[in-house]
């Protein structure tokens, strides 16, 4: 492998910061990793456990130089640290991101990147409940898929340069415009995710089922909704609020077919239930085939004490 | 270990009734394992594969001579199940189930049982997206909980041998009323196999997104989702219209809560989130406390190509 970029500078050193630095480096691909997070904790973490070669105070050092620039923070707090790094970026660099929503993010940033700076969205679908500089490991990438979406006239190389990046990571790369994704998103993840905390706080609120009850009796179900209302709350009402148009319509349309379910549970309509549950199995095949879930039962976490 | 039960009729060779075998067998739990399924095919899968020492074409004759009878079916056939079997039991043999809902099962057993047969209802809470004989394993209750929900007046020393038999093949035994039960699970298992389902079917139906951008995209959360819904069909049908009441009840609070955040998310209150989201973390550290799930990011299933 070869080095892709010279100097990379991470701003937030988090899970998917952490997991970048550890992949660009297993491979080589990175001349040199420096660093910026707003807590002098995480940045001291993040050069203890060798993520990166050097962390900065502020951001505005750490891009200095860096031919790769990548905001890796909450969506919400995206535009004020493009303004802070903008007039310290180097011509011909490449700024990119991590954030889960696209149109919110690029309004944001975009109009503070200067003449001659490759401004090139990105959003690696990866990710694991835990977060912090600790929680990165280089192979969070194998296998998945990071979007980017690029704006009208980017420049073509630097795009292939940041395209190759994320392969050599381990990662499939796809390229959309940024309202299609917002849109395919919400459906993927952030209903999804809202839906997930809100059962989960349902059954939190619920006095006549005691917490022990919820928690020993959370494999039946339940479990998998925790895991993804475990995620990070900073980044998750940023995406919502970022994404607010789409993930509305989505959950809009969940609640009109989970309405027209309650009303065949309640009229007694076996046969419309059962066709609705065996068409979304179909779903669950196609994933596996693709490579996006285990087939193992469980995901192979049965059978282990 | 020492024999439980002299002669073990497992009636349905599903999930579930293939790993009480396996697990039965070994650590010889039972002298011997017989077992009835209505499909030839299952029957002779069974035999084959060695789940069972002999099938038998009619509920009514592998219920003969057993001093434990299992019903594994479907929650919608336990009454007529009931009423085949019952002038056939043995005298002192206890008959339990292993159904997802209590007070409807127990409605539909509880009047065939003949004079001197114990019914003890049960719900071992285990499973897998994976259906039919071949799905079962034998440390599937390892560690998971299995609830019964004796009726008044049951038998003490029948119960503990049942009891016995739960807690050798790896579970853990509560004992809970039957409405209180349904409850529970509505909350822990029912209504989260509803939202999962419906989930899945809205992103399946939606025009505008495509089935492969759903598939390739799913690991952002969705897809944690169509593993509870690739859940076998009939089985769930048969829950949701057997556990109404509990079940639209929690629904019923969901769709409550989910408006609220909906609403939140519509007017931009960043504060009511992340306070949601920062409770709902709580819970999952409770479950791996309690040892119901893994702490390994994505249950161990990241870094695995």
């Amino acid at each position: 492998m070869s080095v892709i970029y010279d100097r990379v500078a991470l701003l937030g050193l988090g899970l998917i910061a952490g997991s970048m630095a550890l992949a660009m480096r297993e491979k080589g691909l990175a001349g040199r990793i420096v660093g910026h997070a707003r807590s002098a904790e995480t940045r001291q973490t993040a050069l203890e456990i060798g993520l990166v070669d050097e962390v900065f105070d502020t951001a505005a050092e750490a891009v200095k130089g860096a031919d790769l620039v990548v905001f890796c923070v909450p969506v919400g707090v995206m535009g004020q640290l493009a303004a802070e790094v903008a007039p310290h970026l180097e011509t011909g660099a490449t700024v990119s991101d991590v954030g889960s929503v696209k149109g919110a993010v690029i309004k944001a940033i975009a109009p503070h990147i200067p003449e001659g700076v490759h401004f090139i969205p990105g959003h690696p679908l990866a990710g694991t409940e835990h977060s912090g500089p600790r929680a990165g490991f280089a192979s969070l990438f194998h296998n998945r898929w990071c979007l980017l979406t690029p704006l009208e006239g980017t420049d073509p190389k630097a795009l292939d340069r940041l395209r190759q990046l994320w392969t050599e990571m381990g990662a499939n790369v796809d390229e959309m415009d940024a309202a299609h994704h917002d849109l395919v998103l919400a459906v993927t993840s952030h209903a999804p995710h809202l839906i997930a905390y809100t059962m989960v706080g349902v059954a939190d609120d619920l006095k006549r089922v005691t917490e022990r009850e919820v928690i020993n009796y959370s494999a039946a179900g339940f479990r998998d909704f925790t895991r993804i209302a475990a995620s990070d709350p900073t980044m998750w009402r940023d995406v919502f609020l970022n994404n607010k148009e789409a993930t509305l319509e989505i959950l809009g349309r969940f609640t009109e077919e989970l309405f027209d379910l309650q009303r065949a549970i309640r009229r007694g309509d076996g046969q419309q239930l059962f066709d609705y549950f065996t068409r979304t199995r179909a779903i669950r095949r196609g994933i596996i085939e693709a490579g996006q879930d285990t087939d193992a039962p469980d995901f192979g976490r049965v059978g282990k004490d």
